[in-house]
Formats: C-alpha cells, structure tokens, sequence
C-alpha cells in the first residue's frame, strides 16, 4: 500500500545557503502521511472520530541531496505492515523532475486514547476494521 | 508599562537572500508579549486560569530593515491602555549591538471564554483586577 | 487583477485552543501571492532572474473566525494598483464550504537589488514592462 | 564534551491535542546543538567563517513522553567522537522540573564547501585543529 504527494518547495523553506532546512522534510512526511491517510480513510480526523490520537514516537530521515526553492518533490508513502500495535510508514523522497533521490525516512506511531491519552496495548477495532478492509495480516 | 525581550536570530529563519523571513516576526512580537505577560501576571497560562483565552484579532508590522542571522534584538513590548475589552500591545524591535530600529508592530487580542469560546463584550474580572493593581484606568 | 488559491489547514498549524495560530496567515498570504506570480508572471523566482528581490516592509491581517484543523480556506489575492515603486496586495480569506469570511489583510513589498540589497526608488524596468502588459498605469 | 541547553515550550509549539508537535523537536536539537557550538567554537558561523557549511544529513528521534506548553526542557548535547569526516551528537531531553526522560536523538553532519556545497571526503583542517584543542584523538 503506497501513495505519492507532490509538494513543491516555498522560498520560505530554504535557509540562508539557499537549501531546504532539514527540519521541514518532518512535516513533509507528514503532510505525505496525511495525504495517504486521506485517500485510505485513516486520516488524524478518522482516528479522532473513533476517540483515538496517532502520536509519532519515533522519526528518522537520511538527507541525500538538497532541495531547492521552487524544486518540486514526490513524496512515495508506504505503510509498512506489523503486528505490532503502531503505524509504520516508510517514506521516499524523489525529485519530481529528474527523478534524484532526495531523502529516505520512516515514522512509528501508537495509539492512544484521545481524551486520556491512555497508550493503546492492542491494536484498536477501528483499525483492525481499518487492516481487515486492506486484507493486510 | 513595557519590557524587552532580548532574541538572537537562528540560522533556520533566514531565507535564501540570507535575510529572516518576514513570517517570524509575528512570533518574535508572541514570545515578547508572553516575556511581559509572565513578569507582569497577563501570560496565556495566566488567562487560562481564568477560563479565558485572548486570540489575535489584528495584527500590523513594517519592517525597517533587515535582520541576519546571528543578529541580536531587543523587542520593546509596550502595553496600551484602553477601556474597549481588548489586550493591546505595541512594539519596537531594534538591533541589541547598535540601536539600529529594525521594524515597528502592533497587535490586538479579545477576550474569549476558553471552553466556549464565546466573546467577552466587557472587560473580565481578572482583567480588570490587573488593571486595578497597575492603578490603570 | 486577482486570485484565488485554495489551502487546507493542517493539524501542525492548530494550537492548544484546537485554532490555527495566528501567524500562519501570514505565509496562507505568501502562499497565495506566490501563486498569483506564478500565474500573472511575477513570482520571487521571476523577480530573481530580473536580479530584483521584493522583501515585505509591511503586513496587515486582521482576523475574524477562527480556523480548525481540517478546515478548507480560499485566499483571494489582488494586486493593489500603485505608480510608487511598491507591490502591494490585498488578502480575503473565506471559508471554501460556507464562504464565511475568515480574515482580511495585505501587504507592501519594495524592490530592491537581489545582489546589493539596495532599495530601487522608481520602478524597475521589469516591473514596468509586466504593468504596461496587464494595461495598467 | 557536553553541554546543556534549557528550553521553555512556546503555546505555538503545541498542537490541538495540547502537546507539543513533533516536529519542532528537530528545532529543539538544532538550538542545542547551536548553544553547544557557540560554547565550544564550532557554531556555524564558526564554520561559515571557514568556508564550510556543514548540513545534516541524518537525524533521528526517539519521542517518550509529551510535552506542553509551559513546559521547561534541558537537551543535554553530547559530541560522539569519530574518525569519519563527519560531525556527529546525541541528545537527551529531559523535563527541567522532574527529570523525566522526553526524547531521545541523534544527528549526522557532513562537511561542505560553503560556496561550492563540494563534500569535503576528510576532515576539514579547521575541525582537525578544534579537535586536537579538544585532546580528540
């Protein structure tokens, strides 16, 4: 299961060496995140909706080429299957012009009880529904 | 009534002309608001207390000239009284090492209730308590 | 001569009272001036390649509703007519399902070399060649 | 080598579920890792200095308990020798008021020629020399 997002680079993103701050690739993951969320039904609404929140616990990223103003990316979003109670995506950064690898990463999420935060221990149904739905085991 | 909030300028909020993008100075004027708020009783946790947010409703800034990184400023955080049940400020950025002014703002907050967010028409009673112990009127 | 750009709010731009923080509007601003030069012709990029950078030296924004994590905004950008050697825009923010309006503002940017930062007192040729196209004077 | 940075959560930082947003972690490291360079001389204007840049190329962040606004963290930034060309830390963040451990993580550094962004394949003499003032080996 994967999505691509395109996003293209604001003049406000880019620091004084005229490159990407490596700060903004976490929110594009997520705006990726979100975007597959949107189009799989497991979007930060739809968790909400089921008294659920999806903090990340755990982010990584490896930079490979800087980005630019004006550059525009292709943000591949894969989530990746566990058993586990979490959600895992890998994320692909690609140059949407030339194809240049930009950027590897992958995020951890758990489920928490949306009013209390109460860290969820087992899958909840809403997202097992969610799995049954994609025939992921 | 005034207090200034000494900032040094970090390497991510430069742009790619190498100046700070315009967009942080709304946070330099929040982070001087909340600097007098916490010395004075007014900061958001202070409201809060009271069951009262203060949102933004009008804000204003020209920019003199411009910042780098690495520079240092004062933010002059003035307080303006009036009797409208509003939260004025006006502020004067100028740079820490030569004086220079590097831009000019202003900001206006309403009282609102924290939970419903309903409008205070009249000036709250916490609020008006301040007022009182700053023998404004 | 105006405008309209379409922007979803995102969950990163909400605060603690469940609103967008108010200095988001102002890169919903950028965002959208930036997509008016894209289309008119006179984006940052545009500007570069003529060796001219356009800083902002004055924002304005006054705010009427509060916006909500997923909420869907329009920002209707207008280029404000002017013979001074300024780019001035006017800003109308409205909710895209229920066209209530959300904020107003605009903003006042100069031209000045990319290079030397030195501040253009009349209008750069660039600049006066893209008005005598839009048949404007 | 390690140094110690205190950091109070801004009401911005905090998202709608009151905690702060992940990514702003990334930021929290960055201002460490600026404090520890400015004690220590290899801020980035330091580098700059030397016609270096040295932009991150890896990051890493372990997320354990969450944060609110009002919140007062210390990020103790630690410098992890190696005889790579490249400028590695780790970070713990812990709650300035009770201890509890925060957040986790780790950053990569490389070094570049600040004008030509030519990776330098080994260590750059300038780092070199603040490595044997350090006794490094």
């Amino acid at each position: 299961m994967k999505h691509e997002t395109e996003i293209t680079v604001r003049f406000n993103e880019a620091d004084p060496l005229g490159i990407v701050w490596h700060g903004h690739y976490v929110r594009y993951f997520e705006d990726a995140r979100e975007d597959f969320g949107k189009v799989h039904g497991i979007s930060y609404l739809d968790f909400y909706r089921n008294s659920l929140a999806v903090p990340v616990v755990a982010i990584h990223c490896d930079f490979k080429k800087p980005l630019r103003y004006g550059d525009t990316i292709i943000v591949v979003t894969k989530y990746i299957n566990t058993r586990a109670a979490k959600l895992n995506f890998n994320y692909q950064i690609h140059d949407a012009l030339h194809g240049t690898q930009i950027a590897t990463g992958s995020s951890s999420q758990v489920f928490v009880d949306a009013k209390t935060f109460e860290l969820q221990l087992t899958m909840p149904p809403f997202f097992e529904d969610w799995r049954k739905k994609q025939k992921l085991s």
